[in-house]
This record gives C-alpha cells, structure tokens and sequence, in this order.
C-alpha cells in the first residue's frame, strides 16, 4: 500500500509535469519569523498556498471554530506564493483550504515551523500538530516541523534544511494512509542527525501561577515544565533532542487501545 | 500491571473506608443538562467536585489557554457535591483541578455527558474527549460520555444509565496508564447494550455555509457531516450506535504511529 502510494505519487508529478502543491500552515500566526522561513524553503519544491491564523494560536490542539463564522482575508501573491490569513485555528485553516480555497486537493501539508518543541505528550495540546493530523484526516502527506527555540527571533537554519530533506521525501515516497509527521528540531547550530522517534511518555508539571489581578481577584496562569517518565529511553523523541539530534515521530490519528479491546470484551452486554 | 492496578484500587477504598473523589468536567459548561444528569447519577459512587467550563466549549479539543490567565468561581457546596466554573478550557478544567482546587489525585475523572456525539474521528476536534485524555495523562482512571442528541434539553436516562455502570466498573478495575475509555450513546428510549469497539475510520465532508455578513463580506460556517469509511465494519462505533449500541472505545495518549518505525529507519542520518 505504502510503495504504491509513492509510486502514484511520482507518476502524478511526472504525467502532469506540474511542482506539487504545497498547503502550509501553523500556529504562531502568519507574520511568524518560522512560517516564513519555512515558506522561503519549500517554494522551490511546489507551489506554495499559505493558509495560516492572523494571530498566535499557540496551544489550540485540534480546536474547531463553530460557533462564530470564519473569515479570510488574501495578504499578497505572486506567481509561486499566495498567502492567507484566517480569524480560526489551524485546523480551520486547513479545513477552509480543502474545501473553500485551493481549486485542487494539496500534495502536502506543512505546518510550522513552531516557535518552540511540539516533542512527548505536546503532540495532544499542540496547534502546529493540530493542523498535521487535520491534513492527515484529509489523506494528505503532512509533516509538522518544530524547533525548540521559542523565541521570536530563533535561529531556524538547521530546521528549514531539514524540514525541507523530509517535505523532499514525503513528496517522493508518500505516507500511509492515517499517518503523519511530526518533526522536532533541538536549537542547535549543527545537529548530529536525524532520529526516527516514538512520542516520550511525558507530562507537564507545577503548571500554574497563582497571583491576583489588580482587583485582588485570584488568576491563574498556565506554565510548568514537561517530566521526562523515560529520560534512557535511547529511542523517545525527547532523547534525541536532548542528544543534539532531529526527532522525527510518525504519528497516528486512529488513537484505538487495540491492546485493551479483548481486556474490555467482558463489558459487553 | 492492568489487574495489580485493580487491586491497588479496592485496597485503596477498603482501608480508608473513604468514598473515591470523582472529578467531573464537561465542554457544554456546569449549566447544561448532561453534566447535571451525570452528576446527579455519579453522587451515589462517591464524592464529586465539579470543575467544568462557565460556558459552552465544543469542538475545543485538547486546547489549552496559556496568553491570558484563568479564574475559578465556586458555584455550590454540599456534603459531597462541590461546583466550580472556570473561564477556560475543558483541559483547563482537568489541570486546575489536579493542580489547584483538589487536595488529592481524583480516582476518576468523568467528562461529559456530551450534547452530541464523540464517536469516530470527534475524539480528536471533542473537548469532552480533550478533558478525558487529560484526566489520563495525569494517569487517573478517565471516561468520556456523550450523548448523540444534540440538542439541550436531549433524554440522558439511558447514557445516565450506562455511563454510571462503567464508571463503577472502572472504579473497581482500574484502567491501565495510558489508556482511557470513550463512552458514546445513541438516542434510543432502550439501549441494546454495549459494545466494545474501535474508532471508525470517517471523516467531516461538505464542511462549511458560505454567506455575506451585513457589511457584504464573506463568511465561512463549520457546519458538515461525517463520512463513514468503513460502514460494515460490525466492530466500529458507528456501527454500534446506528444498531442502537452504546460504543466504549478505549483511547491511547501515545499517538505513536509504532508500525511506521522501521519503515522510515533509512530516513536516519
């Protein structure tokens, strides 16, 4: 299923002599230092529809807008580049572009480059992961791309030459049906390699600030750190980050414990 | 580790002689019908703290609210029934509970009952399935419940019914890290019975209402229908629902795509 997938791939490219079409989105908004970067790379690998938040939307998981409309508005475009802005999340910015704007279904999703890690158990809470897997529901071949860094002005050379190694990839081999990307990349001047990962059992820890607003009014804001369950585990996406190298996760978005469907059979009734 | 866990649960409850601390959360807010019914059904199982958003909070997913911070307001308290409504997310809900409100880890987190249905590929845009893997991360014993009745003032008596049987159940026999459940519902006056199952493979197609607002500027509703791809599939949760089912899917937080490891290994570098 896979090797033909990728075969249908490269014949689809060849017989039309056409550059893929390339859906790129994330969460830091479509003004972010990583999108543009990333935008600047792939361009020479397809044409590039952007379709991304007008503002941060950092956090926004899977999140979907249903109950105010949605709008979009067409920031600029030239011969290879159209970029969009959209009032929703990134998975709604997918979603409008599968179905309202782009004229054809794309060759590929790419969502990021994140302005800091998408790696362990963030894959559930993350935006840029949330626009991945909305790609993969679509049956598109969809990669998210994260750098650890979460400043605004990061250093995104390693992780564009990477991210655009695997888009090269994808592109020519394809992905299983229901299986995505999600690559994280450690802010390093020089990574060590790339690492084929399995999501860290991980979770996030002090996670509040309790303070007063200037009413004497108690708020809490979210922060915290992320426990590693699994530090030695040589073969966890946050290992290899940890060790200077690239982490590349393949993820599902059938989340079926089919190891307890036979533990449960004496539920039934 | 699965039937130690079990034991480790009952011990717990025989030698404190204590009811367990249920922590009960939904996404359509503390006010709506699903979460009273369910709270109501839940106070002879045990001590309940309610934390649940002060609003509706659909189609959220795992989102979480980290740009402005949260505030808590308690609603009511009685001997075993403590309301609380927060500003944020269902996932919010879970980590300022386990966080900040609650002095000791819940036994059971239970979200819902949802004014619709979370079967299929839902489990990932739902913020009842948001708050639920968020109960599990936090490696508590976590079931979501939905109804597929949508509207307010929906007949919970069957989901009520079923949805107190399992948390029993999971209470008894604990649920192993990693792994909660997906309690689905369908809109029957009798429920056949329950049925163990997978995640139907399915996705929303002909998503969005395209209209003018008064200004004469486009506007996009999510509004569509799901798409079942694989309708005879006897072991799938829609195929349990439709045949007058309650469907129990058990969920993973490892989204790890484990098959596809090897696959990608000459990727490494």
């Amino acid at each position: 299923m896979f090797i033909f997938a990728a075969k249908l791939f490269i014949l689809k490219f060849m017989v039309r002599d056409k550059k893929p079409l390339i859906l790129v989105t994330n969460d830091d908004g479509f003004q972010a230092k990583g999108i543009n970067e990333l935008i600047h790379a792939l361009k020479e690998l397809g044409e590039i529809v952007v379709i991304a938040p007008d503002g941060p939307r950092s956090g926004m998981s899977s999140a979907i807008t249903s109950y105010i409309p949605l709008r979009i508005n067409k920031i600029s475009q030239d011969k290879h580049i159209t970029i969009y802005s959209c009032t929703g999340t990134p998975v709604d910015c997918v979603k409008l572009g599968v179905n309202e704007i782009l004229n054809k279904k794309p060759d590929l999703v790419v969502s990021g480059i994140n302005h800091g890690s998408n790696s362990a158990i963030s894959v559930i809470y993350s935006g840029t992961l949330g626009a991945t897997l909305e790609g993969c529901i679509f049956e598109i071949p969809s990669i998210g791309i994260s750098l650890t860094d979460h400043s605004p002005d990061a250093d995104f050379s390693e992780a564009v030459k990477i991210g655009k190694q695997i888009a090269e990839k994808v592109l020519r081999e394809g992905l299983p049906p229901g299986i995505c990307l999600n690559l994280n990349v450690p802010d390093e001047r020089k990574l060590k390699g790339l690492k084929i990962c399995s999501q860290t059992k991980a979770f996030w820890k002090k996670e509040f600030v309790k303070n007063k607003d200037p009413f004497g009014e108690t708020i809490y804001w979210l922060t915290g750190h992320l426990h590693n369950e699994e530090p030695h585990n040589t073969n966890s996406d946050e290992w290899a980050l940890e060790h200077g190298y690239a982490a590349l996760v393949p993820v599902q978005i059938d989340m079926t414990a089919y190891s307890m469907i036979e533990k449960l059979k004496h539920w039934e009734s």
